[in-house]
């Protein structure tokens, strides 16, 4: 069971969160898992850590609890291989440069007829590893190529209606909860997940939730979360599972969603 | 001053040299760094860590002292800002996928008319920061992207050629020492480096240094080196100064060589 994790701020906050609480709560058992990632961004560029072997042993892991860097967008993944071998080139989150930007992609899911399939043919990225989350990636870098050609960042709604269409057709194949990030602004896709208590693949794939800060506020306990500077504040994470005990909404099954700084940018609803 | 350094080993090694020392031995003066970074191959992926801020005073490079990845191929660079801001994107190395592996740059020198040369127009890639290291490196992966297009490496003569003639276009621009590698062999190219002598861009830009070591010797000193599992080892070290006191051998005006698991492959001198 792969779990994901993004954050969105309208500061730079540091993601002290735990992965092994992540992989704790996301996981319907304490199974091993064979790889982790974060990526940080700084500006139009991320600062990437990948591991091919659990988070819970890893000193990395261990080291930027307390030293990794501050950032506004954020996009972290556990890996529980179902594709590939445990490599590095396997372990998401994936990144790669178009128009002159790092984006980065992280998938949970199964998609396997992405290889013979028509809508996600590749073109000049090709995947380094040999993951289904790795082609789909390459081949949403194909679809983004022409709009993203100027050089700078196309409308969030274009985005967002380019990104919706990949996703149903992603949904087509298998369950397609993704993370995606252009550098401007932070995107997920909703969709099945296999569910703790039901043991199918079914909605939810995501929780999304946001939390306003005021400055007088000392920072929140956070576990499995983010420590906040404690300045006025703007947060919106987005896991697998609710990390936390208090509100996390359930993405809608389909949903595809923009946020930048913390702030709720546009969603976008699967058509029944 | 920018400084740069290079690992090809025959067994994965673990590169416990110290940025600093390097910094130290390399630079004029002990004049602060604006950013450092290294590279790991991990298969055809890589591991790349990196900061824009200096490695005396980084937490990672001192954690990546003790815990770093071993490796049969590493790159690492050290930046005194010329061109560029202080930032993320603007610290070497830079990587980039094509031909289905992680390629890595990075570059010591100066190359101030690379933006209106038609000999480095670039491609699909685009640089994400503002360095003319960068803007050679997606020049280069311009020239690369029809030999690589099979997604298997070409020849080594087929790449040692087109390195050449890479880097003799840059010759004409400015100082052009640099490191590539592309998950198969490591290339270095060496010409004009500031001397601590003459205070002028003179050769030798990189000096190379090879060491066999047999199973039953005991680990050598290896200050500013690398540590080797005390097994039948070959290791070439390529560095903008000699780093340690025995024979490292200047790179020629205009050489370029490829190694691979710590053997040379080949070498080309420049024209005279």
């Amino acid at each position: 069971m792969c779990e994901l994790l993004a954050l969105s701020s309208s500061r730079p906050a540091r993601l002290t969160f735990s992965l092994q609480t992540l992989a704790a709560r996301g996981g319907p058992t304490g199974s091993a898992h064979d790889g982790w990632g974060v990526a940080f961004y700084q500006g139009p560029d991320v600062a990437l850590f990948r591991e091919p072997s659990a988070a819970a042993d890893s000193a990395l892991v261990r080291f930027l609890q307390s030293e990794g860097p501050a950032t506004n967008l954020a996009i972290s993944h556990i890996r529980h291989a179902t594709q590939g071998t445990v490599s590095l080139a396997n372990t998401q989150p994936f990144v790669r440069e178009l128009g002159a930007r790092t984006h980065v992609f992280a998938h949970n899911g199964d998609l396997p007829g992405i290889y013979s399939s028509g809508a996600f043919a590749l073109g000049a990225a090709r995947p380094v590893g040999q993951t289904d989350s790795e082609h789909a990636f390459c081949a949403l870098l194909e679809r983004l190529r022409a709009p993203w050609k100027a050089g700078t960042a196309p409308s969030v709604e274009a985005r967002l209606s380019l990104l919706a269409a990949f996703a149903a057709d992603l949904r087509a194949l298998g369950p397609a909860n993704f993370l995606y990030a252009d550098g401007d602004a932070l995107f997920a896709h909703g969709h099945r997940r296999m569910q703790r208590t039901s043991r199918r693949a079914e909605p939810p794939g995501l929780w999304l939730r946001q939390r306003h800060c005021p400055p007088a506020e000392p920072a929140p306990d956070l576990s499995g979360g983010v420590s906040i500077a404690q300045a006025e504040q703007t947060v919106v994470w987005i896991a697998s599972v609710p990390l936390t005990d208090d509100a996390w909404r359930p993405l809608a099954e389909g949903e595809v969603l923009a946020v930048r700084d913390g702030e709720m940018l546009a969603t976008v609803l699967a058509a029944a």
